[in-house]
């Protein structure tokens, strides 16, 4: 490609709005261009990008067994009333009406659309197992579409789906796409982390996320110093730092704390130490618990995981705050005073919670709270349950090492989702019996879209974006130095040009009448991982200049090697 | 691909919905399934030859200096209300609403962002000329889908535009798409014809149409015995078949007619040669004209060309007939009994008709005709234009041979634009001379999904489709006699799949337990160009049996050359 004949579109000074590294090295890099909120028009360079992540993920998924098929982005209501998301969905999902007032939406996903035909064409436990994928665009109409492609409503994913008479050819085929997951993210080249995950509103027995890992990442990750483990924040265990309580030594006493209205207060105001302070947060309750409210209990420095607090059986779904209102009529105190000394409604406490002794909590008097509190003596034990978000130096729920923190962008995610959705749909087949069987299912993610910027995110420096050599839009660079004034330097760079291309190279060839600064600045921005630099003075000397974007290194290559040297660097 | 692990999916049975042979064969050989009307699902064989087409398409248009961009499905409504297409399109651009109830539409096609996007992008005429190109979704309301993937509401296109800084480059860009556009039928092997059309509602100076001949075409196209000339009957120029009208020789008379409401009544009651007949038809005027109605007269044996009609100054744009009560209250009579003589409102008779002499035509009495008219002696000439449908055997307007008639399926249409749209969205550049400059733009498109329909259209057979190996789902089938229970087929079988993957042959292994018939059958259906049997007999003598699926021709070929065989027959 020859910049002349391109739409480079590439900007010195970096977009006012757009927050993150990612999102303004794509505007700056003429990558993408905004649409409207949350709609991007990919640019050449962009696209080149996207096609590559594409294409591997495609070729990967084929090499593992998958099928490709491609279903519609508009569709109709009625399936999804038949699993009742058409209620449960939020506004994320764009609901539409066609000329003749039909009801249809565009498509945040696809399981729907999958059951509906699989239940159609497979008929026999014999075409079973089945795993079909396709690369297709999808809306979501987010309420704050923001980060350019990380969170826009119009994206591109991969999804797949796997069909099977019974769970363990569904955890064969899920671990079959684990395997095939890995392999994408290895060939492009990107440091990644499969995690455990929470299945979350879609459901299912269990799942993991596959995470680019970047300091900017919106997601945490735990992961074990010493084995494989890792989990997403969200989901992973937090053990109890001890096997159980200390023996009390103090006795309980009722402190006035008019001014503690925080944790913080009270360490700072009356000198206890934070680990011997909890917080006390009440909920709505589920129609599994008489009270309409329930109680749960974290220590002062750790952090209520809502998550899990929203998987209790005793809590409604979605979690949701107590009134304060509530909280006095049944309490007698608000915020800032409450404790389980006293209390009237179900009570669960944080495994850490449970082994604590000597504490302080509030006395569900506004006001005042209790000092030496220990459980047993002072009041009874509630439920215990993890409830809270892990912390670095955690003892990792392998039983190997502590849990350190990362961050990680989500750009994959597998699902064992069971018979969630092929039991509301009647997904069945004939099974080895001759009876009708409701077919297990398995579905399998990657934002195509979102890769992109995650590997960004990843892979940059002040410079501009430093592409791994899989996804790069071009592999090598031709800058040819004052090309419209030396024909030498024409020449060569158009015979370079001309045998990289038939090698099969993707070559960007700058043959714009700019200053080699401009070149330079340009190539690095977009982030040509290989660099040729053209000009009288090396070729006097029977060289051309090679230069590594990532690196940073600059070396004389003899002309007559040079297609030989970038060949042996991109194989 | 084993047949085992993929999804065939073919039918017997014809489905009673599908009209046309293509839907039909798509649905049997499993190509695609309908999800709701006018949305399909394409099915794993479908998306096989949906991708080789999209990938020939991409090739030969990036050979061609075209550079590939991507823009969203979902389009704020705001530019279609610059271009003013906002109100003047139809029911078939769906309109939508986001969650802030900000107005959108799924875009059927992609003038307004495309322009947005280079008048944003592209300032000076350095960067000119600049031919953009995507393959992406689209969607028309269309208020009677039809005919499967040919008239559907979701559908692929690759929409191509180029963007000028005057019509000679312009012009020189569209020769180019021309071309390209001849490579991509080429390439897939199929019979096309490109031919000049009229530009209708898109507007422009120039355009041709690609069309795939079949026999069940909604097009006709008219083409010449002697040379290259080929047009849309909507644009093929109709000439006169005399260069002047005869003498006359008859008196004009009056003549009862009250039972001849037809041009056939009146040939079949009156013995007047059809050739002597004429149809004397009324639509709305334009603001041009003083009249509320304008007459159009064709031949009786010739069909009125809409197309032509709404072209011309003095008709209303859309083209509406006149209602009756308007032609009875200036004309004093109604349809069956009108014509020329003493009318007052303008008349445009056909070029055809200018010719004719001693003529019948209604009288504008109702009952009555004049026989034996004549232009000049009994009625003025009103003004001449070229209004009818060309017929088999009109002499070409290129001046060499006659016409025929044949049918096609429009797969592709190339417009010269102009500034249409570019001036309506203020895309301009710095020209040469610094000053300000509103860009030329060539649009350039292709029905990705179309082609795949009528590429079948254009090639099947009773036992099903009959590809060209480009487009091809599979090149190669095998099918093994009896596998299940011959060691020494399941073994070469087997080895013959590995070899001729390995040679990067795509290859369709069918080693299902099923008879020899079906599996027979379905690899004729779905159109596998070239079949390997293999069984004991024929391995006795060495051989494994080759069938191409075209000419039906069977051979045998010996197992250790059949590769070879097969590599020769596809390149």
């Amino acid at each position: 490609m020859r910049t002349s004949k391109y739409l480079l579109s590439t900007l010195k000074e970096t977009p006012n709005d757009a927050e993150i590294t990612s999102h303004q090295l794509m505007l700056r890099a003429g990558m993408i261009r905004k649409l409207a909120s949350g709609l991007y028009t990919w640019l050449p360079t962009g696209l080149r990008v996207l096609r590559k992540v594409e294409n591997i993920v495609r070729e990967e998924m084929s090499n593992a067994g998958s099928v490709e098929t491609l279903m519609p982005v508009v569709q109709p209501s009625e399936l999804w009333q038949e699993t009742g998301r058409w209620e449960k969905f939020g506004p994320e999902l764009l609901r539409i009406a066609d000329r003749h007032d039909r009801s249809f939406v565009l498509g945040p996903t696809h399981e729907e659309v999958i059951t509906d035909m699989v239940r159609n064409e497979i008929r026999s436990y014999k075409q079973l197992p089945m795993n079909l994928f396709q690369i297709q665009t999808k809306f979501r109409d987010e309420v704050r579409p923001r980060f350019g492609v990380m969170r826009s409503r119009e994206f591109i994913m991969k999804d797949a789906y796997s069909f099977h008479l019974d769970k363990d050819s569904l955890q064969e085929t899920y671990a079959e796409m684990h395997t095939a997951y890995c392999n994408v993210f290895n060939r492009m080249g990107l440091d990644f982390r499969p995690v455990l995950a929470d299945t979350g509103s879609i459901g299912g027995s269990g799942s993991h996320e596959f995470h680019v890992l970047a300091q900017s990442g919106e997601d945490l990750i735990a992961s074990s110093t010493d084995s494989d483990y890792a989990a997403n924040i969200e989901k992973a265990e937090a053990l109890a730092p001890q096997a159980q309580a200390d023996a009390p030594t103090q006795e309980m006493t009722q402190v006035a704390t008019p001014n503690a209205k925080t944790i913080a207060d009270l360490v700072s105001q009356h000198g206890i130490a934070i680990e011997k302070t909890v917080k006390t947060l009440f909920f709505k309750a589920s129609d599994e618990v008489e009270a309409p409210i329930v109680a749960l209990m974290v220590r002062g420095d750790h952090e209520l995981n809502e998550v899990k607090a929203e998987h209790l059986p005793e809590i409604a779904t979605p979690l949701e705050m107590a009134e304060e209102a509530d909280i006095r009529a049944i309490v007698g105190a608000g915020p800032g005073s409450l404790g389980p000394v006293g209390l009237t409604v179900p009570l669960i406490v944080d495994r850490s919670v449970a082994v604590m002794s000597d504490f302080g909590a509030g006395a569900n008097i506004d006001g005042q709270h209790y000092f030496g509190i220990n459980w047993g003596r002072d009041v009874e034990l509630g439920q215990v349950a993890d409830i809270r978000n892990v912390v670095e130096g955690d003892p990792s729920p392998c039983g190997q090492g502590t849990l350190q923190l990362t961050r990680g962008i989500e750009v994959g995610h597998i699902f064992q989702l069971g018979n969630n959705y092929s039991e509301k749909m009647k997904a069945t087949v004939l099974g080895p019996d001759g009876k009708s069987q409701v077919m297990e299912m398995g579905c399998y993610g990657i934002g195509i879209t979102r890769v992109v910027a995650a590997a960004i995110e990843q892979n940059h420096d002040k410079f501009g974006i430093t592409w791994p050599d899989a996804i790069a839009p071009f592999q090598v660079a031709i800058v040819p130095m004052n090309m419209h004034k030396s024909e030498r330097v024409k020449d060569a760079a158009e015979k370079l040009y001309a045998e990289l291309t038939a090698a099969g190279i993707e070559v960007l060839f700058d043959d714009r009448k700019e200053r080699p600064g401009v070149m330079f600045s340009d190539m690095e921005l977009i982030g040509v991982p290989h660099t040729v630099i053209i000009g009288d003075r090396s070729m006097d000397e029977g060289n051309f200049e090679y230069k590594n974007r990532r690196t940073g290194e600059k070396a004389p290559v003899t002309m007559e090697n040079m297609v030989e040297h970038l060949q042996s660097l991109i194989a």
